[in-house]
């Protein structure tokens, strides 16, 4: 069981050769790691915000599993995406919405990026906006991440930072915010569905720019705000200030750090 | 013809009494004379952004009639909304967008509202976004409105502040809103269509939260931000530090006002 190797230490290349045979762990069996161990801040009677993403998606499983084991009970879940609906609901988790309940107890998500400060990137996997919405009114944000996710800044991995906007003139929108960052050498890209090469349309029927920087973009607040003063920008994939927890799991452990 | 009345001056009761017979205009009349004087500053081989609604129409109309004269050519519209581009488009007025067209000469539009400052309310005709995306990037924006609309605040009129939402739980949306501005004695409620209650629907698929204040909301820049910043939220109906010429047909005259 994955588990039981969170009590590794970091040992030098010799001490595994004599100790038992080192566990390489896949980057899934990471993913698990983490999100089995946010699964341990749920307690019965909780509303969850339940995230979308390969890391969520683990954590939902094992949610489901702790509700049949008779382990968790009167759970009321949020969900994410229409993808996060559709997985908890073949898992028997009872489900709600924001309306119902706009007061939740937990979330627990995964992330694209994290920055030294906790802010993240998300909306690698398309529905940003929603998360953004649920895990804004969580007492508690708990955020599951395998540690190739941890960057010095946003927009650090050379991956995504993903914008939401309505297909109105995209391309217009997507010109104005690749002239925002144009100091961090940003270029601004439509997302594609890999399947047919058209325009990905996210739950809210809007577009996505992916935005990809060559430096850091400095003040996030600051960089968030112009771009949501851009009419055309729905939503952007940072989340300033909102984890309240967040656990990695590496290839020596687990971490768990909460915000001060 | 209307705009032979604009030298007028204010008279009192007794002139008015013994001098020709006094014109009580319409506010339709109203609106189009100020409409009329707008399409004064049009000049042949503009990009012109084509505002939505009552005042607006009258602007349209005019340019039409113009190019129809020969007394103006190559303009290329950009309509505000598909209303908009339905009334030019019979009109004969070419059209264009933002994509290929992304600096506009001119924008003329109408306003809900108008501040002392220039700022307006706009989008309770609903095209409050495709508005801001397209007179956010003109050198020249024209605002024409009959003198009923303007006011000492935003709110002032008592009549709606509209915001874009995605539909998205929607009641939570609205909810935050009302929550945010609760010391300005907020109201929120959403738009339905008055032909079959349901929810009105804008050109980009979303809803219409329309918002109204008891009092005086403040700094605006400030209030949009905090609007923008809330998750699901696409766009609010201020336009702050937009406008550059405000023209105001009244009782007594019509009135040009550059801003500073």
């Amino acid at each position: 069981m994955a588990l039981a190797y969170l009590g590794s230490k970091k040992a030098d290349p010799a001490a595994v050769m004599s100790s038992p045979p080192h566990l390489i762990l896949t980057q899934d069996e990471l993913k698990k790691i983490a999100a089995y161990k946010a699964v341990e801040f749920v307690e019965s009677g909780m509303v969850l915000g339940l995230g979308t993403g390969s890391t969520a998606k683990h954590a939902i499983d094992r949610i489901g599993e702790l509700l049949q084991q008779g382990k968790l009970a009167n759970i009321i879940g949020i969900p994410t995406s229409t993808k996060t609906h559709e997985q908890a609901s073949s898992l028997g988790i009872p489900l709600s919405d924001l309306d119902t309940h706009p007061v939740l107890d937990l979330a627990i998500d995964g992330a694209d990026e994290v920055d030294p400060d906790m802010n993240l990137v998300k909306g690698r996997g398309g529905s940003l906006l929603r998360e953004k919405m649920i895990e804004g009114c969580c007492k508690k944000f708990v955020v599951i991440v395998d540690e190739s996710k941890l960057v010095a800044h946003v927009g650090g991995s050379g991956l995504a930072m993903p914008v939401e906007i309505v297909p109105f003139c995209w391309k217009f929108t997507a010109q104005k915010l690749e002239s925002m960052f144009e100091e961090a050498g940003c270029v601004a890209k439509l997302r594609v569905s890999a399947e047919n090469g058209e325009p990905y349309v996210t739950d809210n029927g809007n577009f996505i720019i992916d935005l990809y920087f060559k430096k850091d973009i400095g003040d996030l607040r600051a960089a968030g705000d112009a771009m949501l003063r851009l009419a055309g920008v729905v939503e952007h994939g940072m989340f300033i200030d909102m984890a309240t927890t967040l656990i990695v799991a590496g290839e020596f452990g687990v971490t768990v750090r909460n915000k001060c």
